[in-house]
């Protein structure tokens, strides 16, 4: 076990009603808000009118930008980091998903270097200032409303990269699960596809890990299996979506890492996926899994399956572990293909086989990912293959 | 389920050999350093000397407070908020078990008050500010080291009082588990048993929870059930000090609340045992433990029972809810006293029957503790008369 230092300072209001504190939040950084969202679904449910009525009420000053896509473009950052130079801005209110909250991140870098943003991710050029970041959390998926990273996707160069720093983690973050009521069954399915692999990712190692961290994380699988269905039979229960949202938050805010140092497997590969293709990154992430899980199955890696199959499905520990571990990937499967219902292969999705070489030598930049299971660019092209 | 604030930005080293980060930690905040710490274990097992070196290497100035006892005294804040002002003590370095830490925080508060730091207990007087704090954690067990809560005895007044203010948060803290391999299986023991009970306060509840909370709380018990043993057999085993350290400061940072509002109830009355019997705390929790879940199990509460047997010692969901829940309160109190070998009764640790009804009418003000099953004296009586 390695050591590790844990530091989470972001403030987390959650629960309903929360927002009456956005106003007196804001003002703590300063006067001048810049305000970021994505296709205006905030206009339509009537979170942009309760925003902007907080931010008046605290006498800021607001300045907009909205159209953040998803798997946000780089073209969103450089307009942001540059409204943030011209206006001075204070404080970002990103509201949103994973993408509006990634892009704000990067704006508030970019709003203190004067190379292009797309330097943070082509070059790694230094991090060390950004703009205050508050967040509204709109999805339950990618928790980057409790971390410091994101990932920004380039169309001109078919990149899609992630970055980690210290100074991009959010302020004070809004989770309120009744904002994500109208998040569309299919939207949901693909947020808990991203919750399981920001898990899995963690959880799938041959590194010793602490006991109280593996039950945890087994913990937030059972949970997200539990209530996903729910929430996308009764979009407005509030217990399905509360669950939901604050396991998105604690699958990948650090805590369960606890030291451990393997590379991540199945997002690299899907961002390959999402950076030709801008298809949604959990329904990418959904293909995958099942398939990355079946092709690291071996008798090194067998007691994580053993382990996973016993607790988070209740398998009968007394069958064999190989057949304990197939049960539990057919499982998982089942799940994410007739439960959520996500499409299950890449011809569904529009992947064409062609791009498979290509994605795979970007997937592990010409190198091998280090993670549950080495892989390289024929491992990640056998994992592509079986995703067709 | 109620709305919650979530925010606990104390920074943590965990693990081995973090302490070379001590310097430039406790230099953020100044020059001028108050040590403190307790009856001098520090010194016989190098954990001082060690700490020195980081200190003089770091040219802080270092003044010290020593002999720290358990069930900390109001004597030793009142000296250390005294050293504080006289000195001009920029951060406080507070190394020890829960005590030290607890005394220390209120040194740390008290050090920007007039009034004896008593009445931040007696009169509820505000913590408004607060010398930064740095710990060492030197026992895993009560959580101060990143919560920001306290207890301190007066043996004048036999009150044993906490409080909670946000001033008191520990900076930093430094949970290196080797530094508990000196910990005695008897101190191990007492300290898991005050794990469990923070764990049981917030667990045991009628209110409605995060399913995703239960999960990490039962995950929490079944750690320190498998690593507590180990850790009093095999007492430089890092894999069950680690567990054990790392669950301690989860059970009460706040985290598992999640907006739950009922009182604790184990806690304000073994409060009462130790104020005029200066038992360790954890000893007489595990007396009261499974009395108190003997008292409140009945229809209502039942459920919950049901989910911690179940869960947490896998006893057999088929059978009748009632016997599965005598079953569990069963096991905890065989963990207790015969696995943890902890004295099973009042008698035993010389508490007396005579002092029973002072004792309850303390522990709930003579009002009710609205805890899992309302308490009031007569209730607390019972449950003390049980531990005869």
């Amino acid at each position: 076990m390695n050591p590790f230092l844990y530091h989470i300072p972001t403030k987390v209001y959650f629960g309903e009603n929360q927002l009456h504190h956005l106003g007196e939040e804001l003002a703590k950084f300063g006067k001048r808000v810049l305000l970021t969202y994505g296709g205006g679904s905030i206009k339509k449910n009537g979170l942009y009118d309760t925003i902007l009525k907080e931010i008046q009420a605290a006498n800021l000053e607001v300045y907009e930008l909205s159209g953040i896509a998803p798997n946000p473009r780089i073209e969103s950052v450089r307009a942001g980091a540059a409204i943030c130079k011209e206006k001075q801005i204070d404080v970002i209110l990103a509201v949103g998903g994973g993408s509006t909250l990634d892009a704000s991140k990067f704006m508030a870098a970019g709003a203190y270097v004067d190379h292009d943003p797309w330097e943070f991710f082509s070059k790694n050029a230094p991090i060390e200032k950004a703009v205050p970041l508050v967040t509204v959390l709109t999805l339950s998926a990618t928790g980057s409303e409790m971390d410091c990273g994101g990932v920004v996707s380039n169309l001109e160069t078919q990149d899609k990269l992630g970055r980690l720093a210290t100074p991009l983690l959010p302020k004070v973050s809004f989770l309120d699960p009744t904002i994500t009521y109208t998040v569309s069954p299919y939207q949901t399915a693909c947020g808990t596809a991203d919750i399981l692999s920001h898990i899995f990712e963690v959880y799938f190692t041959t590194e010793k890990d602490l006991y109280m961290l593996d039950c945890f994380m087994e913990g937030m699988i059972k949970t997200v299996l539990r209530y996903t269905p729910i929430a996308m039979k009764d979009p407005t229960n509030y217990e399905a979506r509360a669950n939901l949202m604050w396991t998105s938050s604690w699958a990948i805010n650090g805590f369960v890492n606890g030291g451990k140092e393997h590379d991540w497997s199945c997002h690299p590969m899907e961002h390959e996926l999402s950076a030709i293709y801008d298809i949604t990154h959990g329904l990418g992430l959904a293909i995958l899994t099942p398939r990355w899980l079946e092709y690291c199955l071996d008798e090194t890696t067998l007691p994580k399956y053993v382990q996973f199959g016993v607790n988070v499905f209740g398998i009968d520990d007394t069958l064999e572990p190989m057949t304990i571990a197939r049960e539990a990937i057919k499982r998982l499967s089942d799940f994410f293909f007739n439960t959520l219902q996500l499409d299950d292969t890449f011809t569904k999705v529009g992947i064409k086989a062609e791009d498979i070489p290509l994605m795979a030598r970007k997937a592990c930049g010409g190198g091998t990912l280090e993670g549950f299971k080495p892989l390289n660019q024929k491992d990640i092209e056998a994992i592509f293959t079986k995703c067709i």
